[in-house]
């Protein structure tokens, strides 16, 4: 057990110190009133660096030495690859034969492909991990075998913290499809091109120090600059970056599942019922199968109805590229391209706009576009009675997926949770979220396919949709008879006091904590 | 008289304190290590933002309300529309009206259309201008009638002051040719189009509150956003914020003058002489008569040779997009617009980049663009017999030009001067310059009617043109036969001892000031 614990806003028992440093409970959605300074790097000087802008350095070890790298520093890296990143690890490498110990590793996420980074945490190179663990690494910090707290961030948080001095990245390390010699940057050009690189933004701007990798070196401008060189101290340049394969699938796949499809279709059915479906509106879906299915849904209402989106929010694929070549979007606002159609519009199409967590989702800011999506449609492991929905842990505990962008599209108009009503015969409507992600008073409306559950906090949708013909549903109906199905309650998670991880709020403030299984 | 005097690196006589606040003497080119942090603005919160991100406001004068002004503050504009500026003039009538006192005004430049200010001067709204001034404030500047002391800053001066936290500013004022109400905002696109907003980019970011006014205004996403609006406070939105026949006057003319099209030869010659002129080379020059004639010889040079830059940098005008669209460069990479084409280039050809002083010309910086530029081609008010240049007074010491992007660009790899040898029968080669506004170790070539002069530390350039033919001469030579012609030497200034303006180095020390005539 780390720190002390208290009961925060929403009744959950949070830390009051994470790894060393106080942190503050969360104060309820709006309540938490940052005040202070933003973080201030240390100023450099062009004398510092070569005229002629070339800051190639011979490899990764050698820009690690360069840029001073040594103990318990911390080291931020990016998923723009997903499960294909080949370099992360390789840093880790790198930092073990330079004799280096416990660092702080701080990705904006990591995934199976980072498996190999336990030996570098059992072997105490890596002290802990601050940010999303999906897959083993989560299964490494829910089984209480990492030495630090584990930090779960949205990618909003990610950004609010860093500019908040929060968390304060010694050496960022930035993989990128094509880089310059200056180190200005992008993810839309070059053989492992994976889209933008808004992720490192934050870092690039904030790191003392940043390295890129990149494995199509071109002369300078590399343009776009999504990264500028203006902030890079060292570049390297390498055989491999990335497996596009893994990143970049071709085409995501709509589910097949015909409950699925009737969440989808159900989901769309509602925004059209909700008078959201007018020329000029905006939404954003996941790249999800149902997600997918939604947006194929909603473009065909679109179609049918002649209205056109002002802007749809990506995670992008072929299907939202098709609909902007169509004429039925004015822009892609994007934050991630999921295909390799989204990775070309992005480089091609004027009107396919590369974002980043701070326009989209940073909430220390003078407004963010998350709140000016009219309509957004996530997923969930679960969702309680009082609308609380959990993206992080399983009903048992175990914590195997990370935020994204989740928490801050909660900020919509209308949120709307399209889930199953249960997944492997357990309940995912619950009497209390295992891991609370999301307060109720965010989320909106639940779609599954056993009705629609409309929270009472939104008398507007619930009066709008009234006569729409529409299975809606009080959310404790759904449940009690998705539990005589399932036979009873999802089972309590098997967990000891030793809190593994905490999860933050948009806001920097602690929501609640995940503790061993 | 204010403040105590020393003598700086470059042997000039600068103040200690300006304004109330210390300052350091020029300690040599790349001496000055600045240490520190740069500023750090306030932390924000989207919770005292509107959620529909709405930031329209009835007017300027509300908009100034809303976000506090007060006497004392320091408020920014900007120059990208020159000499047909709208806005700067409200900002201050609108001060007035709210019986506001003793502003520090902070233009990117001031021109003769703000002459207007001089009332507020006088009156005591406005303390003093911290900026380059053009005509008439320079002339108000120097009769010794403002009250604080002028501060002449570069470009990049001017974004380093603000990153460095040496010019904290409380409101900036953003006029802009097109925004959305949430205030991204752009100069390429609505009827007072202008080009980029580049000079804007520091005060967006640093500045405490933020105004952008509009005659424009699209539904959100304004795109492109050169201007985030997530830095953004208010909106406004108004009939007309600039006169671009002010500023894009059609097409900028070439020089008629058989004189400076013979320098713009010669310099054009001198270039192709010295090895510069080969395949992916870059060029900088700027949009007056000479810079173009040079522009012009250099490109029929490139098409005879078949030579391609990899890019120019501009100010663009109808030459420089001639060029890009013709293939003669890869890029245009792109910090002012100063004619139409210029405009509509940057906004239709991805070729064409938008860019700002902190990529371009910031010296506290990880690098940037301007040392990267194998040749630039600048102008000067006088130059002396140890290459040092002037280009904010005249021979009479009266204070009539801004510095620009000037001082930065002299990190280029070979900077040339082409210049008359007189000019109204005063000659332009001195003994020791009026003001000091850039280090002779910097300025490598003078090129004059009468001959080539080559700064005797580039003994490369001087071995490289020794058998081209060129008319190259010490420049004592040039400087003795102009003497001879003019009948001497100019006449010292009279001047007072009261120092009525400072001039800044790119690394924010005092390398010169201006007294009073």
């Amino acid at each position: 057990m780390k720190g002390k614990m208290v009961m925060n806003a929403a009744g959950r028992e949070v830390l009051t110190e994470i790894n060393g440093r106080p942190a503050v409970p969360f104060q309820g959605v709006g309540k938490h009133q940052p005040g202070g300074y933003k973080a201030a790097p240390p100023i450099p000087s062009c004398a510092d660096y070569p005229q002629d802008g070339n800051k190639v350095v011979a490899d990764l070890k050698t820009a690690l030495q360069n840029v001073g790298i040594r103990d318990g520093m911390t080291i931020s890296s990016h998923h723009h690859f997903r499960n294909g990143d080949l370099v992360a690890n390789r840093v880790f490498d790198a930092a073990a034969e330079l004799g280096v110990k416990d660092l702080r590793w701080f990705p904006s996420a990591s995934f199976p492909c980072h498996a190999p980074l336990i030996a570098h945490l059992d072997s105490g190179v890596i002290h802990h991990i601050e940010g999303s663990m999906n897959g083993p690494l989560g299964e490494y910090a829910s089984a209480g075998r990492m030495r630090g707290l584990g930090v779960l961030r949205s990618h909003g948080g990610r950004y609010q913290a860093i500019q908040d001095g929060e968390v304060h990245i010694d050496i960022a390390v930035i993989a990128a499809p094509t880089s310059d010699p200056f180190g200005n940057c992008n993810g839309v050009t070059g053989p492992s091109a994976c889209g933008g690189l808004g992720f490192a933004l934050a870092d690039s701007q904030y790191a003392d120090k940043v390295i890129v990798v990149t494995d199509n070196l071109v002369p300078f401008p590399c343009v776009p600059w999504q990264i500028m060189g203006n902030h890079v101290d060292a570049v390297v340049v390498t055989d491999k970056i990335g497996e596009p394969e893994k990143i970049v699938s071709g085409t995501t796949n709509i589910t097949k599942s015909p409950d699925r499809l009737l969440i989808a279709e159900l989901t769309a059915r509602f925004v059209e019922a909700a008078g959201i479906l007018r020329d000029g509106f905006s939404f954003q879906s996941g790249a999800g199968g149902t997600s997918l299915a939604f947006a194929i849904f909603l473009r065909d209402m679109m179609r049918e109805k002649g209205i056109r989106a002002r802007f749809v929010r990506g995670g992008s694929t072929q299907y939202l590229v098709d609909m902007l070549e169509e004429g039925l979007t004015d822009y892609i606002l994007d934050g991630q391209t999921f295909d390799l159609a989204g990775v070309q519009s992005m480089r091609d199409n004027t009107h396919h706009i590369h974002t980043n967590p701070f326009v989209s989702y940073n909430y220390h800011n003078k407004g963010n576009i998350a709140s000016m999506v009219d309509v957004v449609v996530l997923g969930a492991t679960e969702v309680d009675v009082h609308f609380n929905a959990n993206v992080v842990t399983h009903s048992d505990g175990r914590l195997l997926h990370g935020i994204g962008g989740w928490q801050n599209c909660l900020f919509s108009k209308c949120t709307i949770l399209p889930i199953p009503s249960f997944r492997d015969r357990i309940p995912v409507i619950v009497d209390n979220v295992t891991t609370l992600c999301g307060p109720g008073e965010l989320i909106d409306v639940i779609v599954t396919e056993r009705g629609i559950a409309i929270n009472p906090l939104r008398q507007d949708l619930i009066g709008a949709t009234r006569h729409s013909g529409l299975p809606i549903l009080p959310i404790e109906d759904i449940k009690r008879e998705v539990e005589s199905i399932c036979g009873g309650a999802p089972d309590k998670p098997r967990c000891t006091d030793n809190v593994i991880a905490a999860i933050k709020w948009v806001d920097g403030t602690v929501i609640d904590v995940v503790r061993q299984v």
